[in-house]
């Protein structure tokens, strides 16, 4: 099963020059999708479902945008493509996503038949074409997918680590303001020059802002669960 | 993770009387659903999603209709209920359907987080819920959900077996109306009394009518793949 997973590698690998271009120009295309993801505060996850040479379905994350556990950006491209094409099946299409895709997407490409995809990074927590498990090569099911990973892989997960410090930064001025506010309330001046602290006030606001700052410490490397699980 | 899963039978289990008659009355209604699918000419699947008593989310197989591989029962049911309740997490609701899910509604189940899942007649082929992999309960996933088998099993299987049994007899009165034809087309009367044989016919009619028996004889017990593989 592993041979069928094709590792590109900046350096080369067994894909000539031509098809790895092709793949970034279309893994390309993901990451200006998952932009739009990203300028929605959502994960940002792109994908584009290839057909002879054109794209035929784009998507990007919109779970919080949309209040839905299905608009991930492959099941938004898969839906679009099919719309395009006719048919649930997805025969000759390359689907390229900019990260390694969860269990209802991976199951999603096994149900409309498409024969290869394209992954950015991986999702080393939570990926079901390859990492948690490969739902894509599953022997027993009725298609497997071809596979490729590690495309573009450093603009990929360089957006998604991007995404993650932005977001604790703001969680941490969003709390630290919040603290403040608190604060201000809880502690009213009784005298001029005097604040007293109201009754029932449970914990120091230096703690919370201690907490914020451990929070901050996590290690940006980690994209566990990423996409899916915020 | 065994343990997790309640194997419910007619002839009782841990379950209380009252449990299995609610989940009885909620499967009747996704029995209901999957009949939509049966009108259709669509593998008869039917999902429903409850949530404090009540269905907030139902659906049915319509992906030949839709041309759509996400037109699955449970994929229809959580895009409802997630609009209903306005959030993409449908913690707190139990999800009931007709057929053991496939990879994609497995996955689909543990994106939006449903924590119980009912199950008609399992599908031993392709289901992903204890047949061929059990993606409700993987333990690395950051959530997994309770699992209740064989809920008004004989009435969801009898279904599937009325359906697929339907579909050979039709398509075997479609291959030998399309074999009568072909030869009503090949064999034209050159004299009255007299049928010539077209030059190039690749095979003697009889030989097609013997194919078509042969499939009819394919056993009815035999759900492989069913509705996800059609």
């Amino acid at each position: 099963m592993k041979d069928r997973i094709q590792e590109e590698s900046r350096t080369g690998s067994g894909m000539d020059k031509a098809d790895r271009k092709t793949d970034e120009r279309f893994m390309r295309e993901a990451i200006k999708q998952a932009r739009k993801a990203y300028a929605l505060d959502e994960t940002p996850i792109g994908c584009v479902i290839v057909y002879e040479g054109k794209i035929i379905g784009r998507g990007y994350n919109r779970r919080n945008t949309d209040k839905s556990p299905l608009a991930h950006a492959e099941i938004t491209a898969i839906k679009k493509a099919s719309r395009k094409i006719g048919d649930w099946r997805l025969e000759d299409c390359t689907l390229y996503v900019t990260l390694e895709p969860c269990q209802m997407c991976s199951g999603a490409i096994i149900q409309a038949r498409i024969p290869r995809v394209v992954v950015g990074c991986m999702n080393p927590k939570a990926g079901c074409a390859g990492s948690v498990l490969n739902l894509l090569q599953v022997e027993r099911f009725n298609h497997q997918a071809e596979l490729t990973t590690g495309v573009l892989e450093e603009e990929c997960s360089g957006m998604m680590k991007q995404f993650f410090k932005e977001l604790r930064e703001r969680k941490k001025r969003e709390k630290e303001s919040g603290a403040a506010q608190e604060y201000r309330q809880l502690y009213r001046p009784v005298k001029p020059g005097v604040r007293k602290r109201k009754a029932g006030y449970p914990a120091e606001i230096s703690q919370c802002q201690g907490e914020s700052r451990d929070h901050g410490d996590q290690s940006i490397e980690d994209l566990s669960g990423t996409g899916r699980k915020m």
